[in-house]
């Protein structure tokens, strides 16, 4: 074997592995990096149990070989390397590697002890990657990162005519995502919010559309240059959508970015255990005011009100700054009293809705 | 009281003595910081008992007050303000503080139990704050983080008749920097590392000279605008000149930055217990190279050497690199053997040396 690649586009798929790549595994062969080279290039995959993911390297090859690499050491090496070229290499089961004036021969292992990894599904809908990665990063916040109900450490995905939805809850407070989009069928599964962060950055690199699957307890994500595949979640999301009200008392218009730095300086008085801010809409302006064993602070924000004019709510600063963290225009906040569950949305982005519930006081 | 100051100056103040401020501290006064407002401005103190800072901040200023005001608490909300300007006032033993749209309140405390601070000193030498702040900088990295010798916490100051310098060891690597200025006497104290780095930290935001005193157990430091004071580590250094040697069979000078990248490649394949590389010389050229369980790694690189041409070498790869990074041009390495201490210098910096012992192999 013998292959010739750049050495950036090695680091980075690299850096994508290591993210997935276990330092310590119960089973050490899961801490190895698997090295395909053939006809088809070069092919590097990785797998932590829970996450496969294979990517495609760019590369001149001739021979092939199927070897396993200690995965986060040949990530260190390759990062460090001082040329622009990368020459790879088999001798005596060593891995030869050479960089300009360095060169190194690490360890390697067969190939045979890898585990099979889950790449096969068939097909439940074809999307442009970078709008899937989207509705995914939006709504991931609101999921669960305590142990309270397993099925709220996940993101449902849900399939339906025309539509794709993400939703992600932890039981106080919600986010969902609508794309619509060309799709058939029903189907729902919930994938666990850690794999949707690496999703997610598989994702973003990706040109153009991937492929969903979902096969025996895996969802399956394939595109040129890359297969995926993540566990789902046992069971099913609870019915959320009675939470999300319909009607409204009052809805108010304003920059996302004034609210959220408002926000940020006054929830620095707000008490420590509930964080709590008051958001008072009187006569067109709102004031938000929070207050402590240490002061009080208050900051008053034009705001474009419609329905009632005056109301008073309480909040988890913590939880109103997540559900405006995806919006960045105009948010639309949508409230219907101290006691009922209030909605803030983006008017420039139609698909993101977050549920937030205001504190008891 | 009325004080009228720019946000940016206020908060760039805060943020310097928030580093100093506790958290939690036994003594709750010290998690305060005292503001005093009167002719001669506006004064920010604060302390944690090993170190105490007065920064002067550039306000208008009408009438005057001293308070003590939750350090960390006053130096979160000013960050955060969304105006140019801030409006300080005391309105019922509150402060009052506005910019833009927001105020806050914030509860103060009497200043009286604010604990007195040690600016008062007898003068040692005034110096230029950023050379002193090279010296202090260029050694630190050697001071021991543990409990071996207490003494080796600390970094000594030693003031020679012409010359100041700083040294730092651990008991088994050395740095000193030699700064020729026109000083008379002779005097030594060692410094906490830790309180070098906050010194470092101030004296890099001050042009011009520094006075530099001592009394009773402080070493203090002045200029316009602000006063510190750290305690003093009782004892001295142990003699420490005779580990430096003073003839070498091999002398050799290469790009500091060519040899540190090389290191930082070849490290990744060392023994993970002892971090050893070899340093080869022959022939006018060096080869780095490590080995450990997961394969070898070795680099060659130009050097002029004079002396002895053939020598091998074993070091800790971490304490090298140490030893290295205050070098940015062309780094001087000078050996006596293998099992002899060898001498790190900066050809462009005539001021710093260090000794590396190397392994015993």
């Amino acid at each position: 074997m013998q292959v010739r690649l750049p050495k950036r586009a090695f680091a980075d798929a690299l850096a994508v592995l290591e993210r997935i790549i276990p330092t310590r595994a119960s089973n050490p062969v899961l801490t190895h990096l698997r090295l395909e080279a053939g006809n088809a290039g070069l092919r590097l995959q990785g797998s932590n149990g829970e996450i496969d993911l294979e990517l495609a390297v760019p590369a001149e090859v001739e021979g092939e070989a199927v070897r396993l690499v200690p995965g986060q050491l040949l990530g260190q090496v390759v990062r460090n390397l001082p040329g622009e070229l990368v020459e790879l290499g088999l001798e005596d089961e060593q891995l030869f590697l050479e960089s300009g004036n360095f060169s190194t021969r690490l360890a390697t292992a067969v190939a045979e002890d890898f585990p099979p990894l889950n790449f096969e599904a068939s097909a439940v809908a074809s999307l442009p990657a970078r709008e899937l990665a989207r509705a995914l990063a939006r709504v991931r916040y609101a999921a669960s990162g305590e142990d309270y109900r397993a099925i709220f450490r996940g993101v449902q995905l849900e399939v339906h005519p025309g539509r794709l939805r993400t939703v992600a809850s932890d039981g106080f407070r919600l986010a969902l995502y609508d794309l619509e989009l060309g799709l058939e069928g029903e189907r729902r599964f919930v994938v666990p919010a850690r794999s949707v962060d690496e999703i997610v950055r598989v994702l973003e690199r990706v040109e153009g559309d991937v492929m969903l699957g979902v096969e025996g307890g895996h969802l399956t994500l394939g595109a040129e240059g890359f297969r995926m595949a993540a566990a789902l979640m046992e069971g099913e999301f609870p019915d959320y959508e009675r939470v999300v009200p319909a009607e409204f008392a009052l809805e108010a218009d304003l920059p996302a970015a004034a609210l959220k730095d408002s926000l940020k300086r006054v929830k620095v008085l707000a008490d420590r255990n509930n964080h709590r801010v008051d958001l008072v809409f009187s006569g067109g302006r709102l004031e938000v005011v929070a207050e402590g064993d240490y002061g009080r602070g208050v900051e008053a924000l034009e705001v474009e009100a419609r329905g009632e004019t005056e109301m008073a709510l309480a909040y988890n600063a913590e939880y109103l700054l997540d559900a405006l963290g995806p919006v960045s225009g105009t948010a639309r906040l949508r409230f219907s009293g101290a006691a009922s569950p209030s909605v803030v949305q983006d008017t420039e982005d139609a698909g993101y809705l977050a549920v937030v519930v205001p504190l008891r006081v």
